[in-house]
C-alpha cells in the first residue's frame, strides 16, 4: 500500500510498504481522511522532534525513522483482530493516536497524556493516517455515528485538544470566553466554547481568520487587537466585568498580557500553545486579581465528549476543512500552503484515494 | 488614649487622641495585642502606599493621613453599640480588618477581598490596633474561644492569609506541600498545611528560619536550597513523583522556578507574595506538566475556619511570637528588628499596656 514516510528533515517520501494486519486486540482501519498538523510541518522543517531519529527507537513502539506520518485520521473498520468483538467491519471510527504502554487503560487511568514515554501513532511508529491502512489497538479506536462524514471526523483529533482546554477552564453555559489567536486550535477552541453555550470573543489580527470564526458561527465577537482597543471592547461586551475564561493559542507574549488584563477577578486562563522560551509574565496581576492559570497538552478522556458534540451536530466542522489533497501532494500542496499561505488554511485533509 | 499614628514616610508618632465610641452596629474593643506587619514597615520606609496621602481621603473611610496604624490585633469587647446583641462585654475577639462599603456582607458576598475600594483598618482609617481602643463594625469582629490567649489571637489575621492560600491550593490530607520561603507568611502557611494533615517540606536558606519551622513542628523536612540539591531531595521524599502543591512566599524568581520544577504532573502552585516586577516564567513546564498556578491576596471567608484551627489547638501560634514591645517601641524596637535582624523575627507583638 502507499504511505507517506518521514525519513528526516525535508525528506518525506511516498512509498509502497506492506499492508498492516489486525493483530490480536487490534482494529485494521481503511483510512478515510487524515489532517496535516502543525506538528507534521515542524517535523518536516526542523525535525526529527517527536519522530525517533534513526538508531534511537521509541521505547514502546520499538520503531525509528523512517515512519509513516499522520495522526489526525478517520476511517472505516476493515478487519477486526482476535478478541475485538464490539466493533463491526465497515463502521466509522476515529483514532486517539497515543503510543503508550500496554497497561495504560484510557477508561480507568488518570492523565495518561502526561506519561513520560507518551508519543503518537503517525509520528513515533505504529503506522499513520497518511497511508491506505493502519492497524490500531482497540483501546484507542472510537466509533463515530454513521451520519458523520469521514472528512469532518478527521478533525475530531484536533477538536479533542480544544475540548481538553475547555474542560480545564471549568467554564459553564453563559460564561464569556476570550480566545487569543484563531489558528486551527484557536478556532476549534471557539467552536467547543460555542457548543457549550458560552459567549465567544476572539482576538486575531488576520481579517481572514476573524471572518472565518464569524462566518462559521463560532465567534460572537471578533476583535482586531492591532487596530481596536481590545480592553475597551472587552469592557463594553462584559459591562466592565472582564471575561470569565481566556485561552492562549499563540505563544505570543503580548497576547498573554492582553488575556491576563481582560480576565475578570478570579478568572481562568488556559495556555494551549507550546512556548519555546520563558514568558515575561504579569504575575502581579495574577495575584491581585486572584487568577487561575492552567497549562494543557494533548487530550485525555476527551474523545467521548468531543465525538458526542460532533454526533449531535453541536459542532459543524465543515467550515474548517480548507483543502483536500492526495498522498502525493502532502509536501507540494499541503506543507507549502501551511508555510506560505498560513492564514488561508485551517485544516488540509489528505485522502489515499485522491 | 495613646495611639501610633502614621504621618508620612519615616514619620510615625505616638500621640494622645480621643477615645473612639461604639456607634450603632459597632463593637468597641480594648486592644490586647497587635502584630507589626511587613505592610506597616513598607508604609514607614516607602509610604504612603495603602495609607491615603494627605488631601486624598479614602473613598469609604473618608480619612487621610495621619491615621492610626495596626491591622493584626486581638482584644476584648469593651462596649457594644446599638443593635449589637450577639457579643458580650469582656469576650475575646479578633478583627478581620477590612474597610469596605456598608452593603458588603462577608457572610453572603463573593470575593470581597478584591473589591476595587478595599483597604484596611489600621492603614486607611477607622482606627487601628496600635492604640488602646478601636471601634469596629460588627461584621468584621470574630469571637475566639475563651481559652485562646490574646497574644496568639493577634496572629489570626496573618494566619488567615495562609489559610486563604491553603484553600486555593485545594489540597487534601496526605498531600505533600512544598513551601518556598519561611518568612512570617511562609511559616504560617506551613502551619496551616500541617494542621490539615499534609506532609510539609520547606525550602529556606536561613538556618534560623529552617530550625524554627522544624522546632515548631510545622515542617517535616527543611531543605537549604543554597547547599542541598532541592530537586533531588524532593524526589527522595516523594518517590520521584514531585510535590502535590507548592506555595511561593518570597517573590524571588529562582524560587518560582524551583517550585515549578518540584511540582508533580497536574500539581498546583499558589503565589502568595507580592511581585513588583514581571516574572521570568517557565510557561513551557506549566503546559507540559499541566500545572495550575493561582494567585491569592488577603483573605475572604477564611476567619471562621482559621479561628476554628486555633480554638481546637490544631495550630500553636506561640512559637511565632518573637518579640513583645510597647506602643513607644514600634519604631525603635519593632521596625528596627524587622529591618536589621529580619531572620530572627516572625511576629513582634505590641501591647498598649507595656
Amino acid at each position: 500500500m502507499r504511505a507517506v514516510r518521514y525519513y528526516g528533515q525535508k525528506d518525506i517520501r511516498v512509498e509502497d510498504i506492506p499492508e498492516p494486519q489486525a493483530g490480536p486486540g487490534e482494529v485494521l482501519i481503511n483510512v478515510g481522511w487524515c489532517g496535516i498538523c502543525g506538528t507534521d510541518l515542524h517535523e518536516y522543517l526542523e525535525g526529527p522532534i517527536f519522530v525517533p531519529a534513526p538508531g534511537h527507537p521509541h521505547p514502546i513502539s520499538g520503531e525509528d525513522a523512517p515512519v509513516t506520518l499522520g495522526h489526525e485520521f478517520s476511517g472505516t473498520v476493515a478487519a477486526l483482530g482476535e478478541d475485538v468483538t464490539d466493533l463491526e467491519v465497515g463502521q466509522k471510527v476515529v483514532v486517539e493516536p497515543y503510543i503508550l504502554p500496554d497497561d495504560v487503560d484510557p477508561k480507568e487511568d488518570g492523565p495518561y497524556n502526561l506519561h513520560p514515554d507518551m508519543n503518537f501513532i503517525g509520528l513515533a511508529g505504529r503506522g499513520g493516517g497518511l497511508s491506505e491502512k493502519v492497524a490500531v489497538q482497540r483501546r484507542w479506536v472510537h466509533p463515530v455515528a454513521e451520519h458523520v462524514e469521514l472528512d469532518e471526523a478527521a478533525l475530531i483529533e484536533p477538536l479533542s485538544v480544544a475540548h481538553h482546554a475547555f474542560a480545564a477552564a471549568d467554564a459553564t453555559e453563559g460564561d464569556v470566553a476570550l480566545i487569543g489567536g484563531q489558528g486551527p486550535i484557536g478556532v476549534l477552541t471557539a467552536a467547543v466554547c460555542k457548543a457549550y453555550g458560552l459567549t465567544v470573543i476572539v482576538s486575531e489580527p488576520s481579517e481572514i481568520r476573524r471572518n472565518r470564526a464569524l462566518d462559521a458561527g463560532v465567534a460572537d465577537h471578533a476583535i482586531n487587537p492591532a487596530e481596536q482597543d481590545l480592553q475597551e471592547e472587552i469592557r463594553k461586551i462584559t459591562n466592565g466585568k472582564g471575561v470569565d475564561v481566556a485561552f492562549e493559542c499563540t505563544s505570543v507574549n503580548v497576547v498573554l498580557d492582553q488575556l491576563i488584563e481582560a480576565l475578570k477577578l478570579q478568572g481562568t486562563l488556559v495556555i494551549e500553545s507550546i512556548w519555546s522560551k520563558k514568558a515575561d509574565f504579569d504575575i502581579h496581576s495574577v495575584v491581585m486579581k486572584e487568577l487561575t492559570v492552567k497549562g494543557i497538552i494533548g487530550y485525555a478522556h476527551d474523545h467521548e465528549q468531543t465525538i458526542r458534540l460532533v454526533n449531535e451536530g453541536k459542532i459543524d466542522l465543515k467550515p474548517f476543512i480548507t483543502g483536500k489533497i492526495g498522498l502525493d501532494e502532502v509536501v507540494s500542496k499541503g506543507f507549502d500552503t501551511l508555510i506560505n499561505h498560513n492564514e488561508t488554511a485551517v485544516k488540509i485533509l489528505v485522502s489515499p484515494e485522491l
